[in-house]
């Protein structure tokens, strides 16, 4: 009997190029099932400057030079513990220090492993330090710079103070947070649109 | 002959809810074919505090009101001129404080019209102008509380300063910052979320 009867196909192995995308998408996702979710080839690329990126790990080097330069400027001084507003330049420079130094760390490690940092709990932990110590950073800073011209420019009183050590550290605390804000902007841009 | 045919259904009319619906989109939405793409009764509503609801008019006012507080009580001194960072911190009060009437003027506008402000423009120019004033209403207060400290107490020659007025008028300062984060972060999410 020749009757119609149902093709069997044997069932094909899928494309090596579709695991292989697969599998990377699971080791650099993190997220739970978020790989998986995402069509192969589909996968969004880090913006320059965020977390995990070059252009991030120069951003948080540069913040960690810069406080640790105000720092050792304002510490070169003998006399700013007799001034509130110098003191605490001091205590947010060494903290935005630690902080960037750490997150900088964190970069290498994630560039070294090549291992994207787009987790969100990462990312909201990222914003919130960012966030605070910013805050803190241009409280420090605006605060010296006010000191600083009321010394130099409403008393005149340059010639018995460290005029130029207090305006260095004033001025590379502003530098270390304007170097800190693309850091915190990016970090909420990708916490807000996920 | 009963051959059979094709039936004909007359074209029924589209319920007379999803015309409104549609309508009412149409009349919020302000980006061009926005509110027609969206499916009828999923239109977002605004969070509490965002340009445009109840909540973020009284932000704006407070922010307005505390920025006022701030430049009266440091202008009702007499020797503010003396020194750089409170005149810095007249001059930020007074941006503030027209910037956030001004914003003000804007949501009352839209809530007596029932409009939403949920334009991607108009969002990107709130949160661009917030965050400008912001930054400088908080250097001002910050510059302003390095001054008040070092006078009151690494100086202590309170007694020849009106202490008060400045603590005062930097308090204020802090609390019309305070007033604007909110809704500069409110901004930034709803820009960055669309």
């Amino acid at each position: 009997m020749r009757a119609s009867r149902p093709a069997v196909h044997p069932v094909e192995a899928p494309p090596a190029v579709a695991a292989q995308a697969q599998e990377q998408a699971q080791a650099q996702g993190h997220g739970e099932g978020e790989g998986v979710a995402h069509p192969r080839g589909v996968r969004m690329k880090d913006p320059p400057g965020a977390p995990g990126t070059p252009a991030g790990l120069g951003l948080r080097l540069a913040q960690a030079f810069f406080a640790a330069a105000a720092l050792a400027v304002m510490a070169s001084t003998n006399d700013f513990p007799s001034v509130s507003a110098f003191s605490y330049l001091v205590a947010a420079a060494i903290l935005q220090c630690l902080w960037s130094l750490s997150l900088a760390f964190v970069d290498i490690y994630a560039l070294l492993v090549k291992r994207s940092l787009r987790n969100a709990q990462a990312v909201c932990i990222f914003t919130i330090g960012d966030g605070i110590t910013g805050t803190l950073t241009l409280g420090a800073a605006c605060a010296s710079a006010g000191i600083t011209v009321l010394i130099g420019n409403d008393l005149n009183i340059c010639a018995e103070n460290h005029c130029a050590s207090f305006e260095t550290a004033t001025a590379m605390a502003f530098i270390s947070w304007f170097a800190l804000a693309p850091s915190c902007i990016l970090n909420f841009w990708s916490m807000a649109s996920r």
